[in-house]
């Protein structure tokens, strides 16, 4: 993996990646002339006990752009620069303008409730030059290098002592709210580790002490015993829709073994992985012959320079569709309460995913 | 408040509430004649630490009937029976035919996880016979008996020993994914105390360990000692936008003195928080002069028959807009991570909502 690093005019970093040495690349450039002045906040939510992030500037962030502008294209118009410069790299990563958090922020306000500055980091990672591809459609090769990428990034952001969790996400599609659809996703450092990751860890903390063994890798075998569930199989990576799924077409992807993060992947076990996120993309798109939005969580260790052992690196598909033609509304029961409720079973969704047939000529 | 109690032809339990004697009433009706045989069940999630419910017969639910059919009218065809009967009554409360909970429920199927019977109930509560009125443009007198009426489900529910917890809600509008218009919300009895109010009991407890007193009362007290955020301010009852909003619109209504639930609410609390509630909803509708959807969920102290000191009965909105014409998706942070950006401040927000004059022949 290579690595070009470099400034654009804002004061925001950029990074290049490549399989390949990177023989070329402009400077970078940025639709904002004005140098970043982020300085979001973090109120702490007593009755929830946690961090909520307020960046008021946020209301005024791209959206759904007409078609003639792409900040994630590539400048070709040196009048009209865009988020990233011409060059032969593959996928890039960047400061986001309009941060949730920013390690620059100070002097938070203050209010009724204990604040802080929201001293976290965010980033948008692009996955090809391309504005029509979509990750499902990217080669193997290049999904093999998002998951170094995502690595390399979390390793970076660790390195600061004030990141605690590194959350790679992708979210797809207007129905989540996508307002740029060139391939890209993002990463989200917190300084903390945030409810959804703290709420897992603490029963994989359980699980460990009881049993010496990590619970995602546990039931994964469970899952390949009975494997009714199951989408890929490979000798490193599976990847198959839990029993206790919440969402109609949740999958969980993720390797056999205990892997706690992404920089703990071999070379092989890297591979199957991109294999099995592909398969499962791709049967996706071949549900309904047509885009399938979702949101995609990367859950790995806390960044906090501790053996994992209890961890498993591992994502989670949330999409927002039940059925062909409905949504499935997060109300009640699953905001007010807590409780998800679900209209289908698991196993039966699962065996609309695996009736999709992959053919083997898109699995380059 | 008086009750009569009825059963549908398919065995389903109807109760009509009225401030008056109800002199008159048909025959409880049901567009269902076969007998309502669900049987929902739970799935444990282990990385979560949470129950999913599975009740597979949902797919076919109602959903966006055509405007000559509304099944929460009163029935007037006997040839084409609706939810509700002929009377002079004002709320109704029927038994859902599509329950995410049933305690009728027996044998779960055995999974790679541990399951059980969903043993919680699902009740529908219509608030009026007007399908075209509004929550917001109901009488002060008829709220109140709302709130009275949500005292006597949440009495009535905890008498059976399975239900821990009851928590009435309503999701308004199709943005929140409403499938019938006609004003109405639900209540759902879990047989444990779901994660978000147990989360928020966790907190109040370790507070009221160290202070005495319950957080929301206090939170309110600070709230009020700086109105900015307030909305409305009674001498019993209150609303406003938390510092900590975790969504653009969100306000919280709730009595001043310490009230766990809506069963300990004295005449006057209930007819001051009737009041704050009216104000909350007619600030909505005038916001943008139309219908404003939202989710507003009721918290209140666990049904486990323990006095509940550190717990105050309260509403939260969680409107889904974060201006007139953009929703605010939960995505990766918010779902994937469980940390909410927001790119508004509660104080501004506070102030778009205290600029919304509610004219003083609405309050009626």
């Amino acid at each position: 993996m290579h690595v070009v690093e470099m400034v654009k005019p804002d004061g925001r970093a950029l990074a290049l990646y490549s399989r390949a040495p990177i023989q070329f690349a402009a400077a970078a450039p940025s639709p904002f002339a004005d140098p970043l002045a982020a300085n979001p906040h973090f109120r702490w939510h007593p009755l929830r006990g946690e961090w909520v992030a307020y960046a008021a500037f946020r209301q005024h962030r791209t959206f759904q752009p007409p078609p003639e502008y792409n900040p994630l294209a590539v400048t070709t118009d040196p009048a009209a620069p865009t988020e990233l410069p011409e060059g032969d790299y593959e996928i890039a990563v960047f400061d986001n303008r309009f941060p949730s958090m920013s390690l620059d922020a100070h002097d938070a306000p203050a209010s009724s409730v204990p604040t802080a500055p929201a001293a976290g980091h965010c980033e948008v990672v692009v996955f090809t030059q391309n504005p029509a591809d979509a990750l499902a459609r990217l080669p193997l090769g290049r999904i093999e290098l998002l998951l170094a990428v995502w690595g390399d990034r979390t390793v970076r952001a660790g390195r600061r002592g004030a990141i605690k969790y590194v959350l790679p996400f992708e979210n797809r599609g207007v129905e989540v709210g996508v307002t740029l659809h060139h391939p890209h996703g993002q990463i989200y450092a917190y300084p903390f580790v945030p409810p959804v990751p703290a709420t897992m860890l603490a029963n994989e903390r359980i699980y460990y002490a009881r049993h010496g063994r990590a619970l995602l890798v546990d039931m994964v075998q469970t899952e390949l015993a009975d494997p009714v569930r199951v989408l890929y199989h490979g000798l490193h990576a599976v990847a198959f829709v839990p029993a206790c799924a919440r969402y109609p077409y949740e999958v969980w992807v993720t390797p056999i073994a205990h892997v706690p993060d992404f920089a703990a992947l071999s070379v092989e076990q890297r591979a199957d992985l991109a294999r099995a996120l592909k398969t499962v993309l791709l049967k996706y798109e071949g549900l309904w012959q047509r885009p399938f939005p979702y949101l995609m969580s990367w859950y790995q260790a806390p960044t906090d320079g501790e053996a994992h052992p209890e961890t498993q690196l591992h994502a989670q598909f949330s999409p927002p569709y039940r059925t062909r033609d409905r949504l499935k509304y997060l109300a009640g029961t699953e905001l007010g309460a807590g409780m998800f409720a679900m209209d289908a079973l698991p196993e039966d969704k699962a065996a609309e995913l695996q009736a999709v047939v992959v053919a083997p000529e898109l699995m380059a």
